[in-house]
Formats: structure tokens, C-alpha cells, sequence
């Protein structure tokens, strides 16, 4: 089965907003055997829209659009489709109803403007592809011969939703009418930190290419390198195994730097385990001013384990607020294993916490002292009646180091917490 | 002119990459006057290149495309268009040379790789763009009729470079070889925060619409909501007063809610404040947990207005490193404008500093309560003798209500900081 992608707006053609729904849509076709062959993006305007799906239609028979569905001037989507199929426009009044309700449950003074009425006008003999998160209902077109148009909203939760809903289940159905099981793309993706692109494929050894008939990916990024299987041509119950006979092939060469798959967050990770152990954390952040607590207290229920943290910026505060002695910042620095001991201990104290973690390091792009190069950063984890300190170099601008550096913490807590108690 | 652009490659097709390179090309060439009509992605096989490519080049005459030009066997964009124009392929020795030189200037060990000549095979006929940002050159195609294809690569960073180094130069070159001034699209962002999107619109009146002729857009955010407004058909020179009157227009209705321009960020020009007018700073953050405080220290030199802050999440760490009263947080709760007000006071004078923000809120999912809905979010601005407390009640996910009461708080700053000394 083969798919086209038609994206409507100036706004994306204009380029003042990124096409993401492009990526979302064939991201989920593709997991279900549906390749995107073409996607094209054209403006507002009917006759560009027309031509547009007119193409994509007579090469595929299979057209999905986004964008256009809306109650303004601009939203030619259906009567530019519904043209191309020879079809008229009428109102249905199930929509209308709709429309109605949902204005009157927000609490929305007076009637439906009749603006919105234009989102009740649909193509003659369509199908309504229920809106559960907006009011743009969608709309599905065939002909006789079968050839089909799928309208989406533009607005990304609306058709993310409408997508899950109602036309992916659609679209399945029409492919297991079909006799065999159809061949997929499908993906895993399995999280490392702490360990470089060229390292992780030096310990792959001859894993690091295609590992069991799967194409294997390096894809490096602030939280570490991910690396994503992706299987071709099978379908999904034939790639499920060999996912899990590379999986497990790669665990044991690099186990040790895995921490999640998928789009697992190694905040939430360390979260559960310290929640699950009952032991709470304290902060102590410097170059990071607060990015460590800002993604710890993003998971909803963090309260259960951080209790919170200092931001010590300017030395007089890692002095006053998290009693990092004097001696130890003029003979060490503020950047030194030394000072992220202390502001670690000092945290855990003053916090009340079990464990504390601390950041202190040169974020760039000024700061560089000799020894000390932009990047070069300090990180302390007490845990236990231990605190452990080390240092990292980390790499990229000042918003890639600020976030490698949360990261680099979060993963040295989560090791120091996978060490047997001392 | 008009001029379509194909992006090229699997990744773009099945959504593991975002096309970010579409909108930046959308952007650079609308600015210079011309016009993307369509855009199309197709996958990285000769056949699909090949059409994709000759059906814009039928349409337009003149074709952007990025990626394919890497040294896989996966790159085939230089002979499938070759194919398309009817030439050959040759190896250029300008381009062999740069490739050896680069990897030498590196440090590599041994000699060039083999694959890497591939990047050195040309169209016949063709004209090379210079690559200062990365190892493919990008290639101009033209025949005997005008009608071209400009190859860039994939790499976001090395196409950006080349299009501003080489592309956009030569394609300025040959519109102004026409005779008079293009005509261009040009928008400017005038950036609010502190009010809605209604509200503002009612505000501006009959400006709200279509203010001297330019085109206004809502673009509501989690920073507030940016006015774009934008000319076409003018002339770079034409747009520009039409601008100046409708801003001052704007500003002279809504200039209260207004704090910046295109992409001006809300916390740089309060640090920038701050910074002239010596006045330091200290946070206290209970549901933003660190967001402020990471926020502000994004910005390079953050350390000469921001001493430090506390995240003070749990009640007991308001209490003991901030001096909140336990009556206080016992009659009022953590979420109160009085806890808000001790909150700042703490912060300010445990940290020493001139003036500062404290934010308290219920950022949700749970923890609403009778009173106090996810949203509530209460405020403390310390500046000289003064502190100001407000409630406001935000909406959106946790997330959302995070980025917002960050923004109302800096906003609320900013204010503080424009009125006369008490």
C-alpha cells in the first residue's frame, strides 16, 4: 500500500512554521506497513491545492491531507478536494449540532457565529471522521474505483488524535481485508549515556552495523547516543523476535551505558527507583542554575522525592547558602571536584535529603581559565556515607553542555544508586 | 519568480527526521522576493528523485533541492538529475583536491577513503557551490533554455551555510538583472506577554484586522502572544515605513503589553536592565523547580545580574532555607500570595541580593484544591522597599503552566522596574 502526504498552508510553505505532522503521520503509517512514497506542501489557495492532491491522487490513489478544514476564508481544503472528484458541498447537520454543544459547554456567550458554520459544509457523499479534540471535524472521499482523500486538521493535537482515532484503525482495516499480514517499518530504539558515538561502535564490534538483518543507527544528542534498530520487510510478528535477539546481543556488549528504550526520560528512571527506595534528593546546581531541577520537577509527583535545591551561582551563595568553605574555593576554584564534594554534602545537609547531587563547570562560552576549558565540569553525588566526585569535559554550546551536564548527573546517580549499599 | 524545492531522503519520508531545512529555505528566499509554489520530499531511490525533480521543473523552471550529495551509495541526487538535464557524469579535480586537503588539515590517518571520491563526480556542464561548512559541494545545473536546479546538501548546518555563502547571492544576482525591485515577503514580530489573545484584539480595535495593509497574526504562546505582521507585494524599501506607522500604531493601543521585537527574549532584556542599573537578583521557585533560574542562566553572562536562587519544592525547605512561617504556610498554604511574599523577602536577604522573584503555584496534573485549581499560581516581586504579590491563573498542561508563570514572573520584573523608585 502506498501513500501520499498533501500538507496545506502558506504558514508551511512560507516557512513560518515547521512541518511536524509531516513526520508524525509517516512515523505511525509506517508502523502499520503504509509507506509515504511523496509528500508535497502547497499554499491556501484552491487551485494549488487541487493540483497538488490531483497528482498525488493519480499516482497513488491514496492521499492523506492536512490543514484547511477550519470556519475562515482561508480553509478551501474540502471544496477544493471535493472538485477534483466532481462532487458538490452541503451541510450536515450532525456537525452543526456538534459545533453548537461544544460552544454552549465552554460557556461561550451567545450563538454559534455563523463563521463556524463553514466547518459544517462537507463534500456530497462523504464520510465524517469524528474530531475528539477540536472542532474541525475530517473528512474521507472516495470514488467508485476506490481512489480515496483523507482531510486532517492542521492543528497538530487535532490530528494526532483524529489520526489514532478514527483513520488509522480505517486504514488497518482495509489491509488486513487483504489476505497476508503486510510488511512493516518498525523500530527500536534502545537510550545510552556516557559513552561516545566512535566508542559504542568500537564496542559493538561487528554488531555495530546491521545486527541480525536490522539497520543500526548512531543517533548522538545531548542525552546521550541512541541507537535505533530498524527492521524492513517483515512484518510486525517476524520482526518482534529478532528485536529481541539483537536487543539482548547488544545488552551484553554495552549493557553497562543502556539505561532505557524507547522515549524512556532518565529523570523519570531514577525517580521511580528513588521513590520505589524511599530516599530523597536535594540540588546543588551551578552553571546549570536550576535546568537539573527544572526537568527532575517536569515528571509529574517528583514532589515524592525531590525536596528541593540551591542555585548557587555567585560564589558568596555556595558559601552562604550551601556552606562551601572559603579555603576550599580560593585553593580549588569554584570549578573543582573539591567545591562539588562540598556543595553536594552541604545540599544533603541543608536540605534535609538522603542524597544530593551538585553540578559546577564552565558553561561557555567566557569562563575558560587555564586547565579549565569551556565545557570542563564538576559533579558530586552523595549517596550513603559516600560522596563521589568526578569530572567530565563535555562538548557543544553553552545550552548543549548546561544540558549534557543534567544529564551526566542523573546518570551517575543512577549508577551510584545500582551499587550495592556500603 | 517562483521556485519549488524538493527535499530529499528516506529519513525526511519516513519521519525519523523533522524537515527543518524546508522552512529556513522558505524563509531565506521569501525575504529576497521569491515565492516557494510547492514543496515535495521523496525518498532517496534514482526513479523517485527523478521524478519528483522533473515534475518541478516543468511546473517552475527552477528547483532547490537538499541532501543526497554524501559519499553513500544512498546518494544519487547528481546522476538522477544529470539523467533528467541528459548529461554526463565526470570526476572534478578542484573538488579532489579539497577533499585531500581537508582530510589532511584534520589530522585523519592514511590516505582520502576511496568512497569519498564519490563526492568528487559532477554533472557534465554543471557549475560547483562552494562548501565552507562541510565536505559536498553543491552543484548548479542549467540548460540552454534557463531552467536550473541548485543541489544543496542535508546536513542543516552545511545547506544554511551554502545558501547564504553562494545560493542566495546568485539567485539575487538574476532578479536584480530584472529591471526593477522585487517584490518581497516580509513580516515583523512585535512580542506581548500579560494579555489574551481576545483581549488584545479588542484592544486594537479596527487595527485588528488588516492594520495599513499588512496582514496581522495571532500567534499565541507560552511567552505570550506574538503580533506578526506581514507585507506582500512591496518592495523591501515600500514595506519598510508601512511597517514603522503600524507599529507605532500598535504600540500607542497595546505598548503596556509590549516587550520586544522578533525573536527578543523577555529574560535577556530584563538581565540587560538589571545589568546597567547594577541591581542583582535572587529566585525562589517552588512549582517551576529551577525553570526560572535555568532560563536566565541560558543567557552567557547571566552571572553579573543573578547571584542565585532556591528551589524550595517541599513546605520544610521553604521554611528553613528561605524563612517562610509555618503560620503563614498553615493559614494561607504553600500556594498564597503571603507565602509568596516571604518567599521573595527570604530569598533576597538570605542570598543577598538587590531584588527578587519568587513564583508558587499549582502546576498540576494534581494537586489542585478547593479554591485553587491547576494553574493558580502566585507571585512575589521584591524590589527596593516594595514587594509585589499577584495570583494569576494559568492554563495549558504542566508544562505550559511552567513556561508561563516563568514569563509572568520576568514580565512582572520588568514592570517593577519601569516604575519610579518608591
Amino acid at each position: 500500500v502506498q501513500i501520499e502526504v498533501v500538507t496545506i498552508g502558506d504558514e508551511l510553505l512560507l516557512g513560518f512554521t515547521v512541518d511536524t505532522n509531516a513526520a508524525h503521520l509517516a512515523r505511525q503509517l509506517a508502523a502499520q506497513g503504509v509507506a509515504i512514497v511523496r509528500r508535497s506542501t502547497c499554499g491556501d489557495e484552491a487551485h494549488e491545492i487541487a493540483a497538488a492532491v490531483r497528482e498525488a491522487l493519480d499516482r497513488t490513489g491514496a492521499v492523506i491531507t492536512t490543514g484547511g478544514l477550519g470556519p475562515t476564508s482561508d480553509d478551501l481544503t474540502k471544496e477544493s478536494i471535493a472538485a477534483i472528484f466532481g462532487r458538490g458541498m452541503h451541510r450536515d447537520e450532525s456537525i452543526v449540532e456538534n459545533l453548537k454543544e461544544r460552544w454552549k459547554k465552554r460557556g461561550w456567550p451567545g450563538d454559534l457565529p455563523v463563521a463556524n458554520l463553514q466547518q459544517a459544509m462537507v463534500p456530497d457523499g462523504c464520510e465524517i471522521l469524528t474530531n475528539n479534540h477540536g472542532s474541525a471535524p475530517g473528512i474521507w472521499l472516495e470514488d467508485e474505483r476506490g481512489r480515496w482523500v483523507a482531510m486532517l486538521p492542521g492543528v497538530p493535537r487535532e490530528m494526532r488524535g483524529m489520526l489514532a482515532d478514527t483513520l488509522l484503525p480505517r486504514i488497518t482495516a482495509r489491509l488486513s481485508a487483504g489476505a497476508e499480514a503486510p510488511r512493516v517499518i518498525a523500530s527500536r530504539t534502545l537510550r545510552t549515556s556516557g559513552i561516545a558515538e566512535s566508542a559504542l561502535a568500537d564496542k559493538l564490534g561487528p554488531l555495530a552495523k546491521a545486527p541480525f538483518g536490522l539497520s543500526l543507527a548512531y543517533l548522538p544528542g545531548v542525552e546521550g547516543v541512541d541507537l535505533r534498530l530498524t527492521s524492513r520487510g517483515r512484518t510486525a510478528a517476524e520482526a518482534e523476535p529478532v528485536f529481541a535477539q539483537a536487543t539482548a546481543a547488544i545488552h551484553e556488549l554495552v549493557g553497562h551505558n543502556i539505561y532505557g528504550e524507547g522515549n524512556d526520560d532518565l529523570a523519570a528512571l531514577v525517580l521511580d527507583e528513588m521513590r520505589a527506595r524511599h530516599i530523597t534528593l536535594a540540588l546543588a546546581e551551578s552553571c546549570t542554575g536550576g535546568l537539573l531541577g527544572a526537568r527532575i520537577t517536569a515528571i509529574p509527583g517528583s514532589s515524592d522525592v525531590l525536596l528541593g535545591g540551591v542555585v548557587a551561582y555567585a560564589n558568596a551563595v555556595k558559601r552562604s547558602m550551601l556552606g562551601v568553605r572559603e579555603a576550599t574555593l580560593a585553593t580549588f576554584g569554584a570549578v573543582s571536584e573539591e567545591t562539588a564534594r562540598e556543595m553536594a554534602l552541604g545540599a544533603r545537609e541543608r536540605i534535609g535529603a538522603d542524597a544530593a547531587l551538585s553540578i559546577t563547570g564552565v558553561a561557555g562560552p567566557g569562563g575558560a581559565t587555564p586547565g579549565k576549558p569551556v565545557g570542563h565540569t564538576c559533579f558530586g553525588v552523595a549517596l550513603g556515607g559516600d560522596v563521589h566526585t568526578f569530572t567530565m569535559n563535555l562538548y557543544g554550546d553553552r545550552a548543549e553542555i548546561r544540558e549534557r551536564a543534567a544529564q551526566a548527573a542523573l546518570f551517575a546517580l543512577r549508577r551510584a544508586l545500582a551499587k550495592p549499599a556500603s
